[in-house]
């Protein structure tokens, strides 16, 4: 019973995100997912993003939190068009909760539109929202055993970013591992070392970008 | 529709959880459900929390993994009983699966249980699995927007370990903000500044510990 009711509601998922493909498509805006535990670095990614990108592609970000704003104002100061969700409680963003704020977008003035997850390395990797690329980032201080043990979200992802490499010298933590057990995983997944406080890394980043939403 | 089917859910994960405290009241054993998102330190902890009681506490762990069972062999290497729990996906504990696993444990011989949690840092604090006392270890790698950005595990904890403080030279953290905006949701939560690395803070931590289960 528990199982058909799961089922329903994630078919009922399915159908709203193949809608919002549909309306991105044909804005002629590409979408990515992002996705990550608490704090690994989403929204300071996003803000690297923006600035290395503005003026040359046109972003959108609609942030996911279960509460408060305070990830939105921080898009918002760097001018670009944003829409904060509040999910009350759930742990991860849904089709329908993405469709309900669309309107608020120029979506047609856009070329690329991130999508903020809320910070959970499960449950999001489990919901189409409508996006093209699923991204995901680790933060280097999470350790080495995370892919083998959240191994949905490295699965569906098409990059991993491993955050926080700045502090790799103060960590006990194999990085060879995380990389080897991600691409064991999914083979096909792209690796990026980056740390989102000093820029190392962003640029190859910022390349890949650039290539998939082209 | 959907909203009903979730309160019968968490109604009879709530029935079971008080069986649950039946049982453990019975055996005379205390029960920690411990939560944090993935890679803050759970196990680490507990590693270390054994290691310190191990003589004068007897102490049990039940793990808590959407698969695999690394956390349990670390565990079952320092001798005590240790069971595992792969919730196949699913992002929290609940009463049923706790109780389902409860026979593979000498109860009657242990004073502490410890219930290691799937790392997330939302859902665990919804569910209720027979717990004496929920504790939440926070990464401060995490920074300090995460006690207002994931409230209720705040509100539902009597201790907070914040985690990895050997880290604060490298990091762009207000400790004070997580303390503050903590005692703000909690104003009774206890708090403790630790290294599971380095072994700073675990003594308050171990004291705490001991009155919590006289």
């Amino acid at each position: 019973m528990k199982l058909k009711v799961v089922s329903k509601i994630l078919d009922a998922n399915e159908r709203m995100a193949r809608e919002n493909e549909r309306i991105f498509r044909e804005a002629g805006v590409r979408v990515i997912n992002l996705m990550s535990s608490p704090g690994a670095g989403k929204t300071s990614l996003l803000e690297r993003t923006i600035r290395d990108l503005k003026g040359s592609v046109r972003i959108g970000v609609i942030e996911g939190d279960i509460t408060g704003s305070d990830d939105a104002a921080r898009i918002d100061s760097l001018g670009v068009p944003v829409v904060q969700i509040n999910t009350g409680g759930a742990c991860h963003l849904d089709a329908n909760m993405i469709n309900d704020v669309l309107k608020e977008l120029p979506l047609g003035e856009l070329d690329l539109l991130f999508i903020e997850n809320v910070g959970n390395l499960v449950c999001p990797a489990e919901f189409k929202i409508g996006e093209d690329v699923k991204a995901m980032i680790l933060s280097l201080t999470e350790g080495h055993d995370k892919p083998l043990k959240y191994p949905l979200m490295f699965q569906e992802s098409a990059a991993l970013l491993i955050n926080k490499i700045d502090l790799r010298p103060h960590l006990d933590v194999d990085l060879d591992k995380i990389r080897r057990d991600a691409l064991s995983l999914n083979p096909s997944i792209k690796i990026f070392e980056v740390s989102c406080r000093t820029g190392q890394g962003i640029d190859r980043w910022i390349a890949w970008l650039r290539t998939s939403i082209s």
